[in-house]
């Protein structure tokens, strides 16, 4: 298996980039290519004390680079040595199985669309996020924010896709669908949430989707379901929230710790317990955002990557490709639409 | 100054809604009705051992009760002599400055707005919430979930009456206002905060109202903005994520203090610290949800709220009388038209 890497995305980059591919790089069967520019490249390998790269590492020099502030719009058509835009392409050519970028989500989201194309019947391509929940599971958000304004049909294929893919990549048998909403009944919601309900009602019956029925943000980590369907501006405002939320809280905390000697001294007998603590409630430990919907695996990388989530994005586009995610969204679809 | 008290509303009436009146009948010059059936609040007020009701708190005898299974559009006409209608109806006929109910949120809504009616010109009522801020304040979040759909002009509307509010309740000289969105840029989120930003932004230039832009969800508690305008839909998903967090991580947390001895002894040191904690993320200890744009103040109390809370909220009710709020919002409404 072959992965793409954007060497030149994401706060980090390149050394990061790298890291994270030299990390993953012991892996049987798998190659992996960087994109970049291939002296900063080398001078991050010279600098971190790497020394040579192992040998299914290769560079392939692009001299361009998509910035934050690129216009998503403007990318394929202006940034065409990018690192991004050549990894895109090389995808669609079939030169490897995945591609991986901390870059500009709106970049990627758009040049992802115009050269690795959407699925065929495919509305709209989606970014879903997989959240850690309370019973030691998670749960995977469709859509986080790639598409602000949905209809009730782009809804439903994210019920299919995320469906898909908890089952392919985290061997879920018959994935529980749940439509974020702000109530349980049918009836709540705006004519969107409504008019979703009926139809993911529809692809229970006929399709045997497992739609849940709503459910309210304040179960989002209560691992009552494993997807959880949504419009990209509301999931994009639970996503942002649950955030946050989090960091006031550990603020918080750490200010009960400071208050005193004898507070400090207790912080020591925690510290193991706060690790974990604060490693369940961090998204980022399950890799990257995967774009689905496209004809071929693409993954967001989180924009502040360490070595650490590169690898972990890796082994989810391992897992997306080996699970063939991109296949079973299009039977599903075929399903649908009941050909 | 009068409150009208619905003894028959939330989960714990009468009992704690009485014991809340008694709490907070010391205070020089107030008076509170309560509504309900009498023979059901004498029984509460002796099986509690609250002895003899003061003499500013007085009883009205009414049979009917809304419950949480009444459809909100019925209870007007079917409930005729239940606490919540004939309180709202006092209030309409100025038998008293503020009504309270930890009733159904829907049926107080549609009741309220029926028998109250909004303020000549406001477009719709809002349910706004106090959020404590990492900055030691408080935000409002307007709308928290009566209005799921929206336009631009409820918006702009719930941004002048958040701020009238802010003014009046916490005495902030000039609330900042920002609209909730998926990003910072003027062009994000979806035609709903794009037209609003537009909106907002002609209110800033010509009505002076301090509008700083768009907010994300991230940064909803950190005390950026005295007042976060949003329709109910998305209102609700930030209010019930927040809460649906905390929740979880308290509960993580309890499992990092259970783990042994000596963890279950540092519990006992940072008891004080934890409390504090877990007070600042509560929401409900700000007192109720005023609902804004009606003609006269009413507030809806948290369902669960304990005899503390009606407390809170009668507190927050003699502000809103005693701050005018319900004249600044007239006023607001004036200088918006023009005339």
């Amino acid at each position: 298996m072959k992965i793409i890497l954007d060497a030149m995305g994401g706060d980090n980059a390149p050394a990061e980039i790298v890291k994270g591919a030299v990390l993953a790089a012991g892996q049987e069967g798998m190659e992996f290519v960087l994109l970049g520019r291939e002296r900063e490249i080398l001078a991050a390998v010279e600098e971190e004390h790497m020394g040579a790269l192992p040998a299914n590492i290769t560079i392939l020099n692009t001299e361009d680079v998509v910035t934050m502030e690129d216009d998503p719009l403007r990318v394929v058509k202006d940034r065409k040595d990018s690192s991004m835009v050549r990894g895109l392409e090389m995808l669609r050519d079939g030169q490897g199985d995945a591609f991986i970028s901390a870059g500009s989500t709106g970049a990627l989201m758009t040049a992802a669309t115009l050269i690795v194309r959407r699925i065929k019947g495919i509305r709209r391509a989606a970014i879903a996020i997989e959240f850690p929940t309370a019973t030691n599971g998670t749960t995977l958000i469709v859509d986080c924010g790639a598409n602000a304004e949905c209809t009730a049909e782009y809804l439903t294929q994210f019920a299919h896709m995320g469906s898909c893919y908890m089952h392919a990549i985290r061997g879920v048998a018959d994935p529980r669908v749940g439509l974020l909403n702000i109530g349980e009944e049918e009836t709540k919601g705006t004519s969107l949430q409504k008019e979703t309900y009926a139809l993911l009602k529809e692809a229970r019956e006929k399709e045997g989707l497992n739609f849940t029925g709503n459910l309210e943000a304040r179960d989002a980590l209560a691992g009552y379901v494993d997807v959880i369907v949504t419009d990209g501006y509301s999931g994009n405002i639970l996503l942002k929230s649950t955030e946050g939320v989090a960091g006031y809280m550990t603020t918080l905390l750490k200010d009960v710790f400071m208050k005193n000697m004898r507070t400090k001294l207790s912080y020591l007998v925690l510290k193991d317990g706060l690790r974990e603590f604060k490693k369940k409630l961090d998204y980022t430990e399950f890799g990257g955002s995967p774009i689905l919907g496209l004809a071929a695996p693409v993954i967001k990388a989180h924009g502040s990557s360490n070595a650490k989530a590169i690898c972990s994005a890796i082994r989810q586009a391992k897992l997306f490709v080996e699970g063939d995610v991109v296949a079973k969204i299009t039977d599903s679809l075929g399903r649908e639409s009941g050909t």
